[in-house]
């Protein structure tokens, strides 16, 4: 049987703690929470690569999927992992992992396009790519 | 080219007003909302056709993707559609739109499964089962 | 023993259904809800009486009090009544009441001060000072 | 002039991180993000001195008020203070304060009601109410 390839890793994690409202009457998080954790992660990812623009995301979401794994409790202390996985023209791939004491919650991706003020597409800016190809280690890809 | 076969069409569609602290920092109606939107047309679904249990939601969400086709605005009037695609054992799988002043905002889809007090799988009760299948108009599927 | 005055009466009215994911692990809607149904309610009267500023209000809150009365329950239909109370150079009064099903659930005040786009106080735009007033039928306050 | 008695000071603070969500569509910390922030506080305070029941918050909230004292700011670390200030037979009085990087950001007390399972008032747990008034140096006030 052929090994696996190892998993990506991922290079930026983020202190995501819980809040009480985060639980609903099901008495678990709520599933909305964590695209909340996931954004919340982001954020500081772009903002660490020094990738923001005017002090913002400049991405919008295209497409957002979750795979909810285990349910998250209170009292438990939540990180959340963020990578950019494909870096594309004007869009790209990131991945998302929260994890509650040591076990991971949630997974998701996220496909992101940047746009421009009145939230037209546009090519991500070059030094933007640059430091998020750096970071990943991944290709610049076009930027044409 | 051959026909492209109709889109299967919602029978069910729940008035989901926003609220103006749904719209974020970007002037949109954020992400996370989405999501509570179609657990908000979830819930009424369920409720209409008497499937919920204890009169709470008895499935938990396994997954979800979500299309963001448009960015919703403050003012516009929103609603979701929502409809059962397909019935397993203890799972079933719903699609969702929210359509704001007409036109598409969010598409999605989600994975959900029948648990319970303590959110083990278990067969979707029958019931719940019949009334489903006979709105939608699709299999009952299997039961046992 | 004297008559007490008749209550004021509100004169607007707004419809601000509920969200599953409103209600929390204690079983009730969340207390912080209500400020945004009430932040919701104040949005539409400002609206009703062409009160905004490029499309959203003008002003901050300064202060805001909440006296819970019953729980909110899941399943109720909620509105909100806002009213003016008292116009300031800068600043004015409201009150709010969601009721659910018929009965009191919330009652509230608050603080708001006109700001300009730094969110610095000014004074409240003529326009809007007299449209509320004569919506109320209170006094236009000082506008120097 | 006579000398103002010294503030009663805080014996419990909490970190109480922003999220990117938090910022409302006027660029700053949504009003009621901070009673969601207050409620935070209040259950790891209640934790801390091992005075919840089945591991939650065993109060209702009653009443609220709320002084927005400078705009939140993404970016901000904030942290919120947390105290017990009157015990009551079946109620108690709490304030908060949430500070960001340094300043107060927003005042707030709380009248809080010891419940039953079905949301009655009850007098307060005696141990609960001992460790109360041991942590803040408080009279226990009447339990009969």
């Amino acid at each position: 049987m052929p090994d696996l390839p190892p998993p990506i890793p991922f290079r930026f994690e983020s202190a995501t703690p819980l809040r009480w409202v985060d639980v609903d009457s099901e008495g678990v998080v709520n599933n909305a929470v964590y695209l909340s954790l996931f954004e919340q992660a982001r954020y500081e990812y772009f903002a660490r690569l020094a990738a923001l623009r005017a002090g913002n995301i400049a991405f919008v979401l295209a497409e957002a999927k979750t795979t909810f794994c285990r349910p998250g409790r209170l009292g438990m202390a939540v990180v959340t992992r963020a990578r950019v996985r494909r870096l594309g023209r004007s869009s790209l791939e990131m991945d998302f992992e929260s994890v509650g004491d040591g076990e991971i919650l949630v997974r998701g991706s996220a496909i992101l396009v940047w746009v421009d003020q009145d939230l037209r597409p546009m090519p991500i800016d070059a030094t933007a790519r640059r430091r998020i190809a750096a970071f990943e280690g991944i290709p610049e890809g076009s930027s044409e």
